[in-house]
């Protein structure tokens, strides 16, 4: 039988996308564990693990965890079929392609949705928020994508909760951060934030199909006092509230299979978040200087960020337009021949003029493996040779 | 690097639930690869082949799999929010626990659900389902679970769906396969069924976290015509459909991320499954061998099966009643002392006075390693062991 210490996984050649990111030794061989019932003695404490230590991770008290099989996409199922009933008012803060998709998806559910759509590149400014939760419309939800992964863009979760308070104290805060959990700054508790919702494969550093989403104690006496029952079965809190309830006291329940393997590995992955040597601050502030070099090293290539201030631009991954005259087959081939994989564009209006590189997790934490360093001296290669090319 | 040769899991204890099943080392090995982005050219042949795996284990050449993250409670929520709409007659023919939530599923999306309701240990009559039909009430729906794991019951499927067909030409014939997928006999095309839905974790021996579904071109066109969108986002087959399209046709695609390792590890599985040296055929026919010497095995010791008829006795399991004068604290750490972890009960109404082994997968093909005699061995010593004990 193959041990811990044995196992070691081939060589990665794909670590620079925005997700999934690479996943380390001890979560790949968690995610091979042995088949176990998800009602076995040897299963639920790791269930309860995950369930006490995603809370850690966004430090929250009493935030309600919840942990289902499934993409990141089916956060917003939760937070749609759970939190708002048909004709409510939903308001989506829009940096880019996933504040679209969250819109789409609450009109879905029946809520009637407006947006606040920021240019390409920025955030919405806090004062057309403010003027907007002023109108006199009751929003039962704010929603804010963290870090767009189209984009690039981060968004200020703490200044727009603290407004939404301030304002209109009802209101709940929902931040999407599939692309921010463990790689940009989020203080539960203390911005007094409602949801956050993420997935596994990204700053959580385990492979993809788990969607981790927290609920405040407010939210959850929203979802309590409904009128209407959830309008999603798989996704409904009546169905899982007393699954995580029974794991995290130690007793297993069931309503649908969890993802036995994957929670292994997540638990895995969140113990060397949680309990590792390095802790989350030094984590992030980790995640801060990788961004600043690789962000510094395109800027002194005369690449252009997509966020167009620096203060909006997340600390997980760099979003670039192409330099001028060269495109993304003079771009990403030469990076691929390095080994470098970097993610296309995603945001429909602008898709083939940028391209996005990812840092998150092992790649910006483990300095001594020299990831930031290949990734930079592979970009400046690349573009120093497609000049050349173009040139010639 | 560890190779694939090379990775062996720890000793499984676990080997008789009817799922999560025991999973070949080649599986979990494959469960473990190195992150992989889902648009990559590696992983895209890689979503195709299960697509088309899917198929050939279906028996199937025009069904429309669909590979999701998720549990197998997700298939219900496919099937309510796309093919039935709201105030639409659906008929669940109920053969224990998971009839009783297919219908709440449903009910949830705005189906009108109408029941028939088998008593414990058997499955609906035909002769009823054709009194329904010809009742006059139109249903979108007929639903059947084809094992419900909850009572190890098998419905005929096959019988179902040709007399529906005659019946009620326009009525989709769903079936719930979770716990009956490469363990029974499924002849998709041939029976003419509409929905055939189940997960990974079961005769499919791949980790949980997959929903896996297949529907006919009948379905399908009834999906296109819908007049109402379809009742959930993520479950949402217009949003999937151009996904699992453009992975089979070789290109990639987003709607959300898929679960990469779960795939690259059902892969793994169904090479073995369709392209192994043991054909479907076989492969079901040892099921049937390895479930008739636990039955009679059983029956010798006096053990009560909970399906009344042999006709209608799943092949992937055994459902038994505890013998008379003894109960769960008898046998199940009998069995246990013996490597042998065995479920519980599971329907509500009868839930402490059985238990249930699973003999799927790996347990039931692989003769030489002994397993089925290992359980058989356990299961006559732990009930010799309990009666000698209570009649001292």
């Amino acid at each position: 039988m193959t041990t811990r210490d044995e196992f070691k996984q081939a060589p990665p050649f794909a670590f620079s996308v925005p997700g999934p990111i690479e996943v380390a030794d001890e979560v790949l061989f968690a995610n091979a564990h042995p088949s176990m019932s998800h009602v076995s003695p040897d299963f639920v404490p790791v269930f309860g693990d995950c369930i006490r230590m995603t809370r850690e991770v966004l430090l929250t008290k009493s935030g309600q965890p919840f942990l289902i099989s499934g993409s990141g996409t089916l956060g917003w199922d939760q937070v749609a079929a759970n939190l708002v009933e048909s004709g409510e008012n939903a308001l989506v803060l829009n940096s880019g392609y996933f504040g679209d998709s969250f819109k789409e998806c609450l009109e879905t559910y029946g809520a009637n949705v407006a947006q606040l759509k920021a240019p390409i590149g920025r955030a919405v400014a806090l004062s057309d928020l403010e003027k907007e939760l002023r109108s006199g419309k009751k929003y039962k939800i704010v929603t804010v994508t963290h870090v767009d992964t189209s984009t690039g863009v981060l968004s200020n979760a703490k200044e727009i909760a603290s407004l939404v308070r301030k304002v209109s104290p009802e209101t709940l805060v929902v931040v999407d951060a599939v692309c921010s959990v463990a790689s940009e700054e989020i203080h539960f508790d203390n911005w007094d934030l409602d949801i956050v919702l993420t997935a596994s494969q990204k700053g959580l550093g385990t492979p993809p199909g788990l969607s981790i989403l927290v609920a405040s104690e407010r939210a959850m006496n929203v979802f309590k006092n409904r009128k209407s029952p959830p309008s999603s079965y798989y996704a409904s809190w009546k169905k899982w509230l007393p699954i995580m309830k029974a794991y995290e006291a130690g007793s297993p329940a069931y309503f649908a299979t969890p993802p036995v393997n994957l929670i292994y590995a997540y638990r895995a992955s969140l113990n060397s978040i949680v309990l590792g040597d390095l802790s989350l601050e030094k984590r992030l502030k980790l995640h801060g200087v990788a961004s600043r070099r690789v962000k510094d090293a395109a800027k002194k290539l005369g690449l252009r960020q997509l966020p167009e201030s620096e203060g909006e631009a997340a600390n997980g991954m760099t979003a670039l337009y192409y330099p001028e005259g060269l495109a993304a087959s003079d771009i990403l081939p030469r990076l691929a021949k390095r080994n470098i994989v970097v993610a296309g564009g995603l945001h429909t209006e602008i898709k083939d003029k940028y391209f996005r590189i990812g840092h998150m997790g092992i790649t910006a934490v483990n300095e001594e493996r020299g990831d930031i360093e290949t990734i930079v001296r592979a970009l400046e290669e690349a573009v120093k040779e497609a000049r050349a090319a173009k040139s010639t």
